[in-house]
Parts: structure tokens; sequence; C-alpha cells
């Protein structure tokens, strides 16, 4: 009952399949592999972006802070909520790949209005030479509590990023769970709101470590490759994140995996909703679920051996109540989530 | 009969095992899982250093720049050889990581002598404020021109290094290689002699893209996993690169690799100098070949599907000479070897 | 009647007979003038600090953005306001220097609270690596705001600095100001408290563009040195910053400019408190004024001369609050603080 | 008989003035002072270069650093030769400020050759992503070897940096010594040769510390601003350097500054060619002399008074040929010239 990440399962074995196909021979390095040019021409192909430039890197962190290093100067700021993962989770990656950028907060935890865009986007803009420049808007879907922006909500956002200039990255970590919950096609959820770069995750989705960063203008794609090269996350033996990757598209199985993810997440979901003293906290319709329940029942389901995260210790007063946090993947076995939803109903 | 590069073949067997075996079941991230335990000790264990510090990053270049990162400040300098990696080849990576410092070139083109070292050092060192801040030393083994030092030879750096109060960093992208063909211990190689830290290299040797680096000195540990984690190396799913280490470590397999490919050298070696009109640049002791040829030569052999570098164009006068370079991985079948070797008997 | 900045006005003689002064033969550079030294010598004095390390700057952002690098590392964050001049008005410099580390916004718009700020760190130090490091402290007296913090609540921030281990850097852009306002000394204003940098300005209270910088713990002169000079803020002339520092402090010229500064702001704070459509947003006891005043008021006022910065155009409904900033300097003649008393009573 | 440093006199009378001139009533602050409308209005009438941006800097170091971080990306490297002030004496500022670009150092000493250059740019050419991308070509007229490139050698180079699309940037430290040795206009020097940045030296010919930085392309101006702030080096009390670039424009005092300097040397040079045993090293046009002479007539030289550089203790062998270092600056008492030069014929 593992439900503390969607970045700690194994991987499916198409994947290992690819990667095995892949390992013979010899073969050209540094992106230059034929997987490569199949896995370019497969994005290219489900984002219907025929002219996008498409790279690989092996982390989210790094797919996140080239594609901004790359759209913004090292003067400028970036317009971001206080939780997303490039504020939060990246140690000063963004800081230190853009060259000492700032970060701005919009107010708000987790999804960001289009009014509280506005405001945070105003507050950066009246102090000429003095402030930071505004440099660009960052979006991350799905959230970080585990909400997922409907398209309208999204085009808003891109469309006050568009009224001041500003171009829009999409942190896609969860794309596809994002993808799956909205029935959406990638370009649906990208450049036709708005979107100038997309991450579009693997690697909490199934793959070992893949993301691909999607540029729907390539103009800046050879700048791209050089601050990739610079940030030693050029891979001589590209092949294997290839192979990945093209794992990944072929037969959608992106796809199957976060359904799967998804439904597994709202099995759980069916679950918790049934007690009366457990308060869900995110909209669940992708593969988190954030719930507030009393420590009692935290110390109950993990004494049986569930693990996610619990917000405050578990040791302590029974009744007090305790952000839980279940992030579930593709590989969590079914008979797992049945006997989670049964201790639920039996605690 | 690909010599063109060792980051271009495949992996062996045993790597794809051990990942196949790391992929069950839910496992802790970000470098806390078990394979990362076995690792660690095999390592210290392999180094006869007990206190070290490992870590393992997916590209050389990330293992060099972290590594010089933190070693030293952005107001420092790095001696090192014109023809360095960390020069060269990583596209500014040192210089980003380690926040501006510069590289300071030693004299001579390839192996490093303790008199141009010490010329080199002493050349930044009556500036004060104005010019950089002796920082590091960076020797790389084997070298860029396929060159093996000897022990002494990177004792007498080392030596020097000290003399300074500098710490030294081993490039050893080719450590394996090195190590094999000075028939000694990692430990002979590295701390005995003087190193601080050592990039143990498994890129070029058979893995996918793992390299670890070791740090005698556990002091700067925790500095080196936020310099890692900022620079967007810390990998999520790391068992992946862990399970590659381990099945590097486990029955000496990077020995054995290393092995391989430099007695395939030595019989390349053996065929090409039985010819008159070939002169062999550099020591052949390890997996590189450099040789000057005449272009007619060039032809022949990459016509018959040979596949290597060579400076200069393949087409013009017949007898200029060329310099080619031959790389041998461990998986080069020998039966392409022995077809080289006849091609350059026959041609 | 200018109001708009203490940024604004010209120099006291008394420095430009110290420069002329200085202005005869030649002299040693970068730091090594007769008169660095006794600038060096009189601040030890002035701060009761024999050992300090002080280093002369020519703009505040250059003093606080060395001194904040020169306590951090790029993976750290700092904790400010965030109204604070690091923040807003600095254009990132603060990111550029320390290679890439964050500002962390204690909440709270203008003074920090002993909460607040333990809140804020506490908010950075449980994502182990994934997020940055507490790194420092940085308080800003006198505020942005104008407000000035007491000795005891100066110390309660620096009491909850140091119980995390953290240096605090103080921002004193307008520290003689709040020395006046506090009566105390600068010994007591700084190390007393715990505060272990210190910037001692002098540009904003009369002098043409020089801070001091002050290091309590002499042990990173070296690389505040080397920092300054990568930063291109080493002046080969340097006797010139000497000579305006030298004049500052001889005869305590600092103290007697910000008396004379507070008590041109005391005097307009009598005569705005006198009017009942007036409200007084800070504490006035240094030399900056922020006041709602109805759009009327700030129109007749600006009509008349007076210059000021206003939140707000002053074209709009006459009767709406706006908020209007007086800033004095030492060199505003009375009479004009006067005439403006005497608008507001009569407009 | 002061020749260490042209950085180390005092400033012209006619400096003071005008900054005392400008030390009257509240004015703009940031460049927004009516004297810098003239002194951009000024140089941009000196270079005949209606629509050049024209920025100040208090020191050479930022003003290089500035120059070089607009021109180009982190992931460039600049072609200077190993002696330029941006390689040897500026503590990595250019690393710094450009966020990590390399410096390739172009083949010999002092003077840069187009055939050196065009070396040095093919060398970085080749390498596709692995090796930084060419970026700017930094030319130091006059140079720090004392030399003056005539119009011709400039235009040659430029044209060598034209050939690859590469921008020029000129470090004129010593720009008006240069301009007054050649009997050349500004404009000449500059962008009718192909210069795109040049730095307009102040501090080495009279001023306090301030530097021009012209780029006669405008399109970068407010990029370069912010880079200004973000590094610290925009005056709020901006008239002081204002007035101080005023002063050194008004009447062409520039140019009768270096005129003098200039004169001072070559009175020196008549002198010291005069003796057998000294050899002069560069060509002697502007302020400065390079020469070698025996240990023994450094050791009169300093013991009457003279104060220069000497590579090389003054205590030993009194045969040796030690090199020392003359600068003229545009105050030393001629009386002073003639007694350097009496004490040289009678030594």
């Amino acid at each position: 009952m593992f439900f503390a990440s969607d970045n700690s399962g194994p991987v499916p074995q198409a994947v290992l399949d690819v990667m095995a196909e892949a390992n013979t021979g010899h073969m050209m390095g540094y992106g230059a592999d034929p997987l490569m040019d199949e896995v370019r021409l497969r994005i290219r192909d489900l984002f219907e972006a025929p002219e996008a430039a498409v790279h690989l890197a092996a982390t989210g962190t790094a797919a996140n802070a080239l594609a901004l290093a790359t759209l913004i100067e090292p003067f400028d700021t970036v317009f971001c909520t206080p939780m997303a993962h490039i504020e939060e989770d990246e140690c000063n990656a963004p800081e230190f790949y853009t060259g000492g950028a700032k970060l701005t907060l919009v107010e708000g935890a987790d999804r960001m209005t289009p009014d509280a865009l506005t405001r945070a986007i105003e507050s950066q803009g009246n102090r000429g030479v003095h402030g930071p420049r505004r440099g660009a808007v960052s979006i991350t879907q799905v959230t970080e509590m585990g909400n997922v922006y409907t398209l309208p909500e999204l085009k808003a956002l891109c469309d006050v990023s568009k009224s001041y200039g500003l171009p829009v990255h999409l942190d896609g970590a969860r794309f596809a769970n994002a993808a799956v919950s909205l029935g959406c096609s990638p370009a649906e959820m990208t450049w036709k709101l708005g979107v100038d770069v997309a991450v579009f995750g693997g690697t909490k989705n199934g793959l070992m470590g893949v993301e691909a960063v999607v540029f729907f203008d390539p103009t800046k794609a050879w700048e791209f490759e050089l601050r990739r090269k610079r940030g030693g996350h050029l891979f001589s033996k590209h092949r294997y994140l290839s192979a990945q990757m093209a794992a990944y598209l072929r037969g959608d199985l992106w796809h199957d995996l976060a359904q799967r993810a998804n439904d597994k997440a709202a099995h759980l979901h069916d679950g918790i909703r049934k007690r009366n003293d457990v308060q869900i906290v995110n909209d669940v319709t992708a593969n988190m679920i954030f719930f507030n329940a009393p420590r009692a029942l935290h110390q109950t389901l993990q004494a049986a051996g569930a693990k996610y995260h619990v917000s405050g210790g578990l040791n302590g007063d029974a009744d007090v109540l305790l952000r839980g946090r279940l992030v579930c993947d593709w590989s969590i076995p079914d008979a797992e989530i049945d006997r989670f939803v049964s201790l639920l109903t039996t605690a």
C-alpha cells in the first residue's frame, strides 16, 4: 500500500523492452540516435505541432529550469504559485539556470487565478530599472495539490500572460494525468490555449527518468541545446532516454498508464469519502488525494502498512485532524487499493 | 568496425539484469534506495576509503562540474590542460556550476608536467585581488589523447598541487581503462597520491549513464547533495542509477570491461604499427589510438566500413598525413578488430 | 520643496573639502590609501569593534548584495520582508551576487516580527535537499516604510536568527537616521544585538555614493575583497570613496546630518498631523513620512511645487485617499519645510 | 617621480569644479540628471553617432563586464589576448557578469594579429554543442603593454570578427591616449572600423572613476540598464558621475589630458633610449614605457625616489636585466620627468 509518491514505483515491462531493443550495436550519441527521430516525430504528431522543437531531459527539475532559462533573462521574474515545484522543490534550480532570475509568487496557495496573476504581474511592472522585468508565467498542471485546471481556466491564465506579452511555461510533471482527467488532447491543453513550452512528464508516469521539453516555437531550439549541454544534461548514450520516451509514446502507453493511476485514485477516493470524519481537500480527478483525517485514522492506516505523507507527527492527540497525501502510480496492485479502502471502512 | 567513441556501444546484459532486478515494487527515491547503500559500501571498499562520500551523476559533465563547484569558489581558477574535457567539451559547464570561475590552461597539449603546472600556478599567484585565486588542479586520467599517467607522474602533479594547498580533482571518465593499464588499485591511483575527488566513470565503460563522484574527505558531502539537486541532477528514481553502478561493481565488472576494451585496442595497435606509413601518436596502453596515416589509407579503411574520427576531410591529396582516432569499447566484436587489422595489412 | 527622496540632494561642503584635500599627488589605489586607514580606524572605534573588517562600496545595492554573497551559498535562501530593498529595488542583484540564492519573504509588509520570521524559517526547513537551505536573515533599519525597530525588537529578531544558527545582515541605508532616532550607538544597534554584517549607509545621508560594509567577524574579509573586485566594485582611485567616508566620520558629521533630516521630518509631521483629513501611516521618528490624504490635497501641494511620490494618479476623484511619501534629507531648507507646513494649514 | 600607474594621480581642478557646480539643490537620480543629458549629447557628437546608447559606469571592470554580458550569452566565448585586462586583472568579472562564459586566449602576448585571431576563432567552431559558441572579440586599445594598434590593424581585426559575425568590444581604458597617439577621431577608431561597443575610459585619464560605455547600435540599451542596476552599478546620485564626464568632454579636456600624459612619456622615452644598456620593449606612442635594464639601474632610480613596477626583486645580481614599467598620467610635474631623465643620464 504505497501511496507516498508516484516517483517510487517500477517501470512497465514495455519500457524495459524498448530499452533492451535499443541495446544493440553502436549508435550515434548525444541525441542523434534513430530512436530520438522517432520520438520527435511522435511528439510532433501527438501535439499536432509539426514544427515543434523536442528535447529530452532526465529530470523534471532540469526540464523546468532549462525551459525557463531559455525563455527569460537573468534580470526577469517568473510568476508562479507559492506551492509550485519550481519554488518549493528544486533547491534554487530555476534561479541557478536562469542566472539569478527571481520567482514572484502569485497569491493563493495552489491554483492560480487570473485575477491573482494579474495582480502579481502588475506588482512587478512599476519600478523601471529597479525591479526585475516581467519574464514568464509558469503554470503547473496537475497542480501540487492534485487539482486539474480546466481548459477554460488554463486559457484564462494564458490570456492574462499574453496580454502582458509573457510566454507561458507549463510544468507538466503529471501532464498525462491531467490530459486523461480532462479527456483532452495534448494540443488542446497547450499551444491551442497559448502555452509556449510544455514539459511532457514521463518520470512520474512510469518511466525511469525522462521528460520531454516541447517548444512550440522552435526559434530557440539551438539555445536550449547549448544550455542543456552546459547544464550537464546532454546524455552521450542518449538512446536510453529516447527508448523510454519511445516506449511511452508507442500505442499511447502514456495515456494508459495515466488512466490506470487516475482510476486507482478514483477508487481510493470512493472509499475515503464514505467516512464522515474525513475531509477531502482537493478535487480528485487525477492521481492525488489530499485529505484531513483524525490522527487516530492515520495511525491505524499506517500501522496496517499504508505508506503516505502525513503533515504533523503520528504521535499525539488522536482526535486532531492531520492532512494526508495519497498518490497513485500506475503500478499499485488493485488488491492493495481494495485493502486500503477496506481498512477505511472498518477502521 | 565502430571505433568512433566509447560512448556509443550497448551495455552488458549484466547491467540490464540488475536494472530489471531493481524494477520491482516501490522504493525510496532520491538516493535512499537500498542499491545505493550497496554501491556506497562497494565503492568505499574498492577505494579502501571507509569514510568517503559517494554520489552518482548521470553524465561526466555533471560529475566534473559538480565536483569542481564543491571544491572551489567563483573567484578561483582551475588548472587543467588545453585539451581537458572540462575546457573543450563541456560548453562552459564548469564555469556555470562554479558560478563563473576560470580555467587556467597549463601549457602543453595533453599530458600535464609538474614544471608546466608549477608555472601555471605561479602565473596566477601574483595579482592579489586583481586576478583569480588559485582554486584546484584537475587531472584527466586516461588523458584526452589516450595516454595514461604513471603513478609517479600523477604523484608528482599531486605533490605540486599540495605544495600550493590546492585540492586535486581527477576526471576519470576512463578511470577503469587507466587502472587496468597500470595494474593498480583505485586507491593507489587516487587518495594514496593526493587526489581529493575522483570521478569514477561508468558511461564510457559499459553503463547507460552513471559516474560515481568520490570525495575522500566527506566534509562537503551535503554541499554536493544540494548542488546536485540544484543542478537538476538528483534522480527521483535513483535506483536505476544505483542498479547500473551496482552491476558495474559486482564481480569487478568494471575491471573486466576495461580489460576487454584495452585488449581490443592493443590488438588494433599491433596491427597498425606493422605499417611503415603510419605513425602512432600516443602511448597505447588504454583503449585509444591516435595515428597519423596517409589520406589514402583512411579512405580505404572507411570505405570498407570502419567508423572513426579523422582530422581533415577525406577528399584531397592521397598522400597527405591525417590524424585518426580509434577508440575501443568493451563491446566491439573481436571479428571486427580482426577485420580492421586485416584491412590494414592488405590495404 | 523636494521630498521625493533622500538620494537626490547635494553633499555638504565638508565632504567636498575632504575630497579636495585628498586630491593631491599620487596615492596607492584599490583601498591602500591612507584615508582608508583613517576610515577603518574610525569605524572600528565608532562601532566599538576593534577587529571588524571594513570595506567601502559605492552603492547600497552593491553593499547589500556583496554582504549577502559573502554570508551564504547559492543553494541558500535569505529571509526578508516583501518590501525589503533587496527584494523590490535591486533588480535581482542579490540573486546575481549570491549565484542564484532565493529570497524568502517573511509575511507582513514592512516590519518583521519574530513570530513571522520564525514561521518563514520553519517553512523552509523541512524539505531536505529539495528546498533551499536556510541562509541568512536580512533586516532593514530604517524600514522601507520609514519605521524604526526598537532595540528590543531588533534583538528579538536577532535572537530568532541565532536560534537557527543564521547570520544577520542589517541593511542600513538609513542607519544614521535610525541611530539618531533611537539615541543609541552604532554598536548598540548592531553586534551587541547579534548583527553580523551591517551596511553603514552614507549615500542617503549626504555622501555622493559610499556605504561602509562592516563585518564584525573579519574571517571572510578577504573573500569579500575578491567578490567586490569580481563585481567591478573595487575603485582604483579609492581615495575619493575614502575621503567621503572620512568626512562623514570626522566630527560625527553622519550624526549631525541624520539629526537634521530627522528634525525636518518631525517638523513636517507636526504640520501634517494637525489636519483631520490626513492619516499618518508610519511611526515618524526618522526621516520619512507616509500619509494618506485626499487627492485634492495632493493636487494642491504638488501644484504649489511640492515634489514627492503619490501612489495613484493625481487626476481623478478629489476625495479619494491616496498615499504620499515624504522623505527629508539633510539639505532641505527650513524655509521650504515651513512653506509646506503652511500649505497644509491653509489648503 | 610616480610612474607606477595612471590610476593614482589627482583629478584636474576642472573636474572638481563641475562636480561642485553639480552640487546644488535636488536633482533626479539614476541617470535622469540634466548633466547626463549633456554627456549623452556630447558623446554622440564626439563619436559622430547620433543614435548611440551612452551609459556611465564607475569602474573599467564594470564597464567591460557589463558590455560583454550585454553582447553575448553564457554559453559563448570571448576572444582576447592572454594579457587582456578582462583576462588578467578583473578577478573573473567577465565570467561573473556573463553568467559563466569563457575567455578564449588568442595566441601571442600583447597585440592580437588577424591570423592569430582567426586561428583562435576557428579553434572554437568545430565542436557543435560540446564547446562554447563563438561570442565576441575584445580588443584593448592602448594594449596592456603600451602599444597602440594602427587604424588598419584595428580594421583588420574587426574584419576578421565580422567575417564570423562576431561583435567587437573595445576596452578603451586608455582610449584617449590612443586617439591622441593616432591623431584620429573617436569615430575613426571605433564604429567606422566595425567596433560595436566602446569603453571610453576616464579614470586612467584624470577622472575620479567614470567610464562611458558606448553602444553604436542602441538596440540593447535597456538590457544594459537592467544589467547595470542588477550589478549594483547604477548610482542614485548619478549627477556626480555625469559631472566628471561632462568636465571631461567640455573643451575636449579628455584630449588635453591624454596629450599631456603622452608627451610626458615621450619625454621619458627620449631620456631612456639614450642609454645603451636599456632596451625599450614596446612602441612608445602613448603613455606607457616598458624597458629592460640592469638591476643596478633600477636600484639607482628607485633609491632616488622613482616609483614604478619592476618584474623580479630589486635585490640580487646587479647585471641581470629586469623589466620596468613606467606609466605617465597627466599630473606628473615636468620637473619630475626632467629629474628622472637626468638620473638616467648620470646613473
